[in-house]
């Protein structure tokens, strides 16, 4: 892909995808973001605004929206998809067909697919039917919101095919937004997926009351099971210290702004399921979701996974915070 | 050293040498803390409390304190040294003639030697005439207030020799401090030097204004430079994403105790060295010195250190926080 990347569509309005889209134009491309409700698609043609996701961010003209998938992906440099992990398998069947052949195709979604296990990356690559050195991966400490609100931040572009992402490098750096290119796309995605999960662990400790040597000690501890359980997927051990690894985890579990945390503190406070889902309008935290296809993986591959199999079990079998910080705390000595 | 440990002397009473005595007491040991001044070690006697360092906590029968080194040191099992870093040298000089033969020395003090460059435990073995077997290091997310709070705690416990390290890992087990042995005695002891300096990196970050991508994006390359030091200098490059590394790092970064991020943080409000150092009590934080000689160490190994050579010129070469924070974002997009 030495062609230079100009237009992008960016599929999926919600506040990565917008965010993402806002850099892409800051950097020089023209980029068309396809929304599902016509209410955004509007506000951002109309209104240079998104103010259901990214409240007070005025949008750059080089940025569009449609609600016309086919319009959005017409003459498209790189598509970039930017719906929720469990939705994307059933979202990318319905535009395989009108994919521009031989582009690269950006995954921003962090999840496993629960039941099939698979990553992102492996779901773009079956349901678009292209090679694996097609797709890319864009994960780091990125909190959205930040990012549109222009704040200087760092993230990792992860492919396969090393020339893919140095060309997506280039058509995303701004003065506020600078990328590393790795080819490690298992371990970027097993970081922003296990991330979830370890957010939801913090969480549970700091609604318990726990400090900041417990709540260190959680990230510290999960990370390192992820790393394992990535190392033994393939994976780069060295990516889970890094910005895709490291620097997401810890970006999601100091920002109040994570749902993942702010799900956990409520179970750590005694909250039943039920309850921290109503409070969060509805719905579960991701990692809610993750844990179990993460523990899935674990199990299929021989790995322990002490954080996230706490986390699941507080989560689906009813066991109660503070059982699951005794059971953390006494675990046998041993070396690190 | 298959001896039972039993007596422990504890030289230094400020907060972690006091909060370090205190768990080993705990855990069943006998426990003598020597410190320099009487009303402290009268304190500790009489009232069971150390106020000025650890104001609240209830300290245990097991654990006495004594003005007299060589009382301290009588029949010790082991000697752990909980005096700050810079005066480790000349303190040590004056005990090294009262220290009972043999028995595992250990070091408690972050830092790299201005002048020598040397590490805590190079001092110690130098200085206390002993093999670098004898000499062990406690090092992880270990707020001293937390752990007289007896908030659930991990800690690494470094020595070259295991069998050191398992019986200092038995000595000093309870049910809110739990240790994990390792003999990566370099990699433990270059993290928390090291983390001293970013912390003041991400105060500086902070006292901008900047938010988490940020941060957790300083965090996380602070770390990877720290690490590329460490492999240099003969560390095992997983230390740093362990306990030593990355949950020493993640803790003193949250901690609003942390005097090295509130350093940082007034320098990122554009107060001079000597404003902020007026703010903290007539001294500089840690990381205003170690910057120095862990900079002196990358250039004497030809390791870049893109953050801790900023802080230095902050701190030492009148470099605007602005300034830094435009050099780090601008410097060429690179892989990871």
């Amino acid at each position: 892909m030495s062609r230079a990347v100009q237009r992008v569509a960016v599929l999926g309005a919600g506040s990565w995808g917008t965010a993402f889209g806002k850099v892409l134009a800051d950097a020089g491309r023209d980029v068309t973001l396809w929304a599902r409700r016509p209410e955004i698609a509007d506000a951002v043609n109309s209104e240079r605004a998104n103010p259901g996701y990214l409240p007070g961010v005025e949008l750059p003209s080089r940025l569009s929206a449609t609600t016309n998938a086919a319009a959005a992906l017409d003459g498209a440099d790189v598509v970039v998809l930017a719906v929720p992990s469990q939705t994307l398998r059933t979202n990318l069947s319905g535009w395989a067909g009108l994919l521009p052949p031989g582009r690269t195709l950006v995954s921003l979604a962090k999840g496993i697919e629960l039941g099939t296990l698979k990553r992102m990356s492996e779901v773009v690559a079956e349901v678009a039917g292209v090679s694996p050195e097609q797709v890319a991966v864009v994960s780091g400490p990125n909190l959205a919101r930040e990012i549109a609100g222009e704040e200087p931040t760092a993230t990792v572009i992860a492919c396969t095919d090393h020339d893919r992402a140095v060309a997506l490098q280039n058509a995303c750096t701004t003065d506020y937004f600078r990328s590393y290119t790795n080819t490690d796309v298992v371990g970027c995605e097993l970081g922003g997926a296990g991330k979830n999960v370890i957010a939801l662990a913090v969480g549970i400790a700091a609604g318990m009351g726990l400090g900041d040597n417990s709540r260190a000690s959680v990230i510290t501890r999960g990370l390192a099971e992820i790393s394992r359980l990535g190392t033994e997927l393939g994976a780069d051990p060295m990516t889970f210290a890094g910005l895709a690894g490291l620097g997401d985890l810890v970006a999601t579990c100091s920002s109040p702004l994570s749902r993942n945390r702010t799900f956990g503190e409520r179970l750590g406070r005694g909250e039943s399921l039920a309850q921290a889902e109503e409070a969060n309008h509805g719905q579960v935290a991701e990692g809610v979701k993750s844990c179990q296809s993460i523990c899935e993986l674990g199990a299929r591959h021989g790995v322990e996974l002490p954080i996230a199999d706490a986390v699941r079990r507080v989560c689906h079998e009813g066991l109660s915070a503070p059982a699951m910080a005794k059971e953390l705390i006494t675990r046998a000595p041993k070396p690190e």
